[in-house]
């Protein structure tokens, strides 16, 4: 009866992965467009928003749907507590740039989900969405502020590269509460980043200097001595049957 | 006896954790508020210093049970020769900031000593800890100095950011000397929290790899041979064994 | 058949190894010259320009030949396209800067294939590489720029560094959109020069705390006593052998 | 005979070890008087050169010795050629700078030589000493220099660790080539300094990871089990062997 449903649970989510990565590029769009053409037709804004609603919807339906498939409930809401207040806080409170996070998330949610995805695409896709994320919401937080110095796009993406990198050229920086927030988050991210692409390296290279440990040769070694030893001593016995033979044959 | 001894020091320790950490959150009120609010009264930052000499005294106190309750008493205080400074310097010349950073030894080597605390989250407390204290004590020291540039609350926990992340704009830098000393300290504060970051990735990723690593698969399979070779050797003394069997049957 | 083709194509790349890395130091030299000089004679670019196509050529000509000589020829295509584009875009939209960027990723392949060519030396080379590819490409595209602010060589390699070792002071920085994509190819470079040093630190560390690693130790302990006992089970046998042996002699 | 030579050359080494560190904080403070107090007297300056002087002399007579002292002494100029360009370059061309680095190479050869010096050890030395030294060389260059913002110890200091744990403000920076050549240093001494620190703690970590390495249980699973199969082959026997002895005790 669970082995059903925890089969029905991952039927589903596999059946989903796609489609909802593929709303996450909508979304990516919709909350783009008017940032960046800021001067864009109240139709058009007015449709982004739908469709970052709908999105957001989409991910709570699956939610729901992903609830209500499995057996272990409480469980189930206890694990995933992250995705809950990700659905449910735009609600309460529907901050434009809470919606944001709470999307990203889920979005970031579904594609660790996906098995086929390999943790280095996972990272690349996360570092891409936060530069982009990061470079949208803080233009728009800055673009308004007095004595604000990230004004164009061009702007706000290579800030994001270089607080991402940490190297922090400090010709462009938030001076908004907001923008400080979205930045800390950047900077945070980045020493993620770095993490992953040293320790990816790092696992290779160790990989790689193993083969060449003391300790292990001098196992091998033992190993390999102590079958000679067992190889002898098989020898041995078996010559001791052969004069066992002997007198039954003589008789 | 030694035994009993060191069990009663450990039965202290573990007792005391709790209401030791608790003490330095109030430890952090009492040293934020006169520097948050700089226009509190008389009153309020008289009972704040008390708070904070307070803390002082529970951890100095703490010390010297500990000290008593162990056995190799010197041994005690050669090993913890920090916690014997940070405890007896602010009484040789009560600096102000020499009582937080005393105050903030004690309660890492209390934390450090609490065994369920798990490393990522000492880590982790350590850090914040870092930050609002770096951030507090940066304040208290350049927002009076002439062509200081941090001068708000924002600034200096912003600061501190763009500092332990290595990132460092250069918006906002302390200008006084002991503004950078403890500018330094978040820098290496920085330095070692990306190298755990790193390095937690790292092991992880390094624990994945291990799986395929060639050495380890030769040794397996040379032990795999080995047994295999173990077994036939035993089938051959029993079938020997059987052969003996016979002559006794036989008379 | 496939055999002897594959040994062909790998013949020729080790015999063509390092006449195409010498080619690159020649691209290398056309390319600086007109930079460092832009006041050199028509005559001296034009030889440049002739000089970068022909190493371009080299490398375009050393695809089609080992293409050729292979067998599978599709898979030769799909695992190396990197190579095919480096190959073929130049050709469809000649800009300098692809053209550029083409070589280098030629030879950096090459690089890559020689087997005799360390890890280490290969980063090596890589960083240094980009840094002088950095350093003249910012430079060509800002000394031109309005406002720019890397204008002489000495600023361009000065700014290379602390861009690449995420140092960032920002005392230089590219303004043109251009600059800022070299300047993050720099970047993530940098963290990638990090991520090697690091690994490479680290794997060396690890290495010898691998040395005393608790269930090595254990591991080993386990196959000596497991030899002790097969030495006894040995010794044993032989008695058990000359005891046989008595009953043969008495009669 | 080369075993005698090589013990000779060994025992030199350990007992001019701790005598030649000493003299480099002899050589730390020489080196550092007139740059700390330019308007020392003359006096005070000559003393210092001859100390300097005196420094280097000593050791290259050290090398010279074990030069002596070794059997091979082609391969020792070979192998510590470095040793020998720090003791040659200064006499060539006696620039201040060049001497400098050269008795720094020569120091840490030696400490590194050090066998009872830890690693930790070594690295904590070399960064202090690198920090002492990268700020007294880029304030002694940028002093003077026109448009320079380095002017006083404080500042050098300070920018020495801005640059080597790569945060860079910014604040302050060299302008002279020189002074950017000293600074390249120290950020490639940063990041080596970033990479053993993490280095260590990743090592640590994954030495305790190791623990519950899937292989090696399942490894050592496999030698239990196999000790345990010869355990029972060895009763078998010692039952065989007891059948064997009736017949004997029969008669």
């Amino acid at each position: 009866m669970k082995q059903r449903s925890v089969s029905a649970q991952l039927h589903w989510e596999q059946r989903t992965q796609r489609p909802l990565l593929g709303l996450a590029l909508v979304f990516a769009v919709a909350y783009a467009v008017p940032i960046v053409r800021p001067d864009a037709s109240a139709d058009v804004k007015w449709w982004c928003e739908v469709a970052e609603w709908g999105v957001w919807g989409a991910f709570a339906l699956d939610y729901l749907i992903r609830l209500f498939l499995t057996e272990r409930r409480w469980e189930f809401v206890r694990s995933r507590w992250l995705d809950l207040a990700a659905v449910v806080l735009p609600v309460i409170q529907p901050l434009r740039l809470l919606r944001v996070v709470a999307t990203l998330l889920l979005v970031g949610q579904r594609a660790r989900m996906a098995s086929q995805i390999k943790l280095t695409t996972y990272v690349g896709g996360a570092v891409v969405g936060l530069l982009m994320f990061g470079s949208l919401a803080v233009l728009s937080v800055e673009r308004d502020a007095p004595g604000g110095n990230i004004d164009t796009l061009d702007d706000a993406v290579w800030w994001s590269f270089t607080t991402m990198t940490t190297v922090g050229y400090g010709d462009h920086a938030p001076t908004t509460g907001l923008g400080r927030v979205l930045a800390v988050g950047l900077m945070l991210s980045g020493i993620a980043l770095l993490g992953v692409v040293t320790a990816n390296i790092a696992a290779w290279f160790i990989a790689r200097f193993e083969k060449d440990d003391a300790e292990e040769r001098r196992q091998t070694a033992a190993i390999a001595e102590l079958a000679e030893e067992v190889r002898l001593l098989r020898a041995e016995v078996a010559s001791l049957k052969s004069v066992e033979g002997v007198p039954e044959r003589r008789r």
